[in-house]
């Protein structure tokens, strides 16, 4: 629509970007962020309705002529390959790999870059996932403990980096869970569109920093609609995010009919206080929870 | 680009709208005029690059959603059904029928509702059509040699709709040319883009009402840079307007590197002075020629 562009998220952490959804739009959407599609290195697709992935063709042929040469990886549910190949008909040439990763279980979960995806099957008219992105974060590294151990200083950093360390000279091995604390909290945003409400979506979004989930209706009354074409009200998102207690719940892929969406946040804001009625181009910075850039 | 979509047309002529070409983002375009998609009847295509044809799954589905059920006929080079087909991918289901005219020859004329389409093959690095649209004009109905050669009244109105009469009183049969002027001037738009410049434009875009070209540079010293790509710049289609000489030109199809098109314009109008570096959103209100709308 003119001023509201179609429900996608993007992710940057440490130079690999992650796009979940890519409609029609979605790069120019992009550009007005200031953002290049170049360094994105993962696609992630909930679902194969033109509205999460027809943008698809042409965000292929600008990353090409950003001269992107690293693979893309393209994660979705089965049948990515197909529609892909299908949708490449008008971007045949391109200067860089696809690989692809085919969703097939109700739960999966993928480990690329800095990002843990977990990917879960949630209840659309056709297969569709919700994706959580996870930036775990290790334990504390314990210097007195490393001290006391008596374990050598040059072994110090590849302990902190998982590895388990042998000492040729005395035949001491040395393991990491000597010296490290327990993982502490990491980063969580949790994605979810396209579904009518199902406990998954709360037990992924539990405690993240981030949920943003459809808001497709804000009227109570619309539940059966919802209900028919396999969206969710705001209620019923705002029901979810009060049983997983995210810091924070985003509404979008709001009904095109849907004029003010935050003209219902009185009402929702009594189910979830920490909802937030987003809006195009909406950015946050998440940084660990004791270094907040935020 | 954020602020400039992708070129293409559209014409609205007693309630049959036809466009050309639809890249990514075009249908919001037309919602920003105004338009509905619902009274597409047609859509030609120029060629199958991804920023021509890219938006067309996402139009579909808002032709669907404004429950348009009459049949759309899709005109566009050799290929056509199978470009559509992979694209309908991402919109399989639609309350319309669709309907394929491949263009094979250089030169096609298809006469569709009000239109006279004539479509000819230009010079791009893939197959390229420019179109000529017309709505053609009858000549004018001459009531004194009507008169004069005795015809019956009750025959005038379809004799001025172009059919034979016979009197099955007297055996006497008329023709329209009896009573019919000449064809009068009626109205032409011609629309071609990515390609270089060859005489099958100018042939096309002779006496035009409008003539819409691309402009795709702006310093002459890019000529062979357009020559590379198979594009032209605004010098170029300046001159095959010079010959041409419609009643104006609208530039288009701008690189994405040329921030301000009008800054070339002082030079271009030397070569045409009709000249106009168009910009988004830009229409026209077209009648015949004595009884102008605009």
């Amino acid at each position: 629509m003119p001023k509201r562009w179609l429900t996608s998220m993007m992710a940057r952490c440490e130079g690999m970007d992650l796009l979940i959804d890519c409609g029609e739009g979605t790069q120019i959407a992009m550009k007005e962020k200031g953002w290049s599609p170049k360094p994105i290195d993962i696609i992630c697709f909930t679902h194969y309705h033109a509205d999460h992935i027809s943008g698809l063709p042409g965000l292929l042929l600008s990353m090409g002529n950003a001269e992107k040469t690293s693979p893309l990886i393209l994660v979705g549910p089965k049948g990515l390959q197909k529609v892909v190949g299908a949708l490449r008909v008008i971007a045949p040439e391109l200067p860089f790999e696809l690989k692809f990763y085919e969703l097939s279980e109700d739960r999966e979960q993928l480990k690329l870059g800095p990002y843990v995806i977990d990917a879960y099957r949630v209840n659309h008219n056709i297969p569709c996932y919700g994706y959580a992105l996870s930036i775990p974060r290790k334990g504390e590294f314990n210097r007195f403990r490393a001290q006391e151990l008596g374990i050598p200083l040059r072994f110090w950093n590849r302990l902190q980096h998982g590895q388990t360390m042998t000492d040729e000279e005395t035949g001491v091995t040395y393991t990491p869970d000597m010296v490290m604390g327990e993982d502490r909290r990491g980063i969580k945003v949790v994605y979810c569109t396209d579904t009518r409400p199902v406990p998954v979506i709360a037990e992924y979004a539990a405690d993240a920093d981030l949920m943003i989930c459809e808001g497709m209706y804000g009227e109570e009354d619309k539940e059966a609609k919802a209900r028919g074409y396999k969206h969710m009200t705001m209620q019923e998102s705002a029901r979810l995010a009060a049983q997983a207690q995210p810091r924070e719940l985003w509404f979008t892929h709001y009904s095109p009919s849907m004029v003010n969406p935050k003209q219902y946040m009185d009402e929702i804001l009594k189910i979830f206080p920490r909802a937030r009625a987003a809006k195009d181009g909406w950015s946050r910075d998440i940084g660990y929870e004791d270094r907040q850039q935020d």
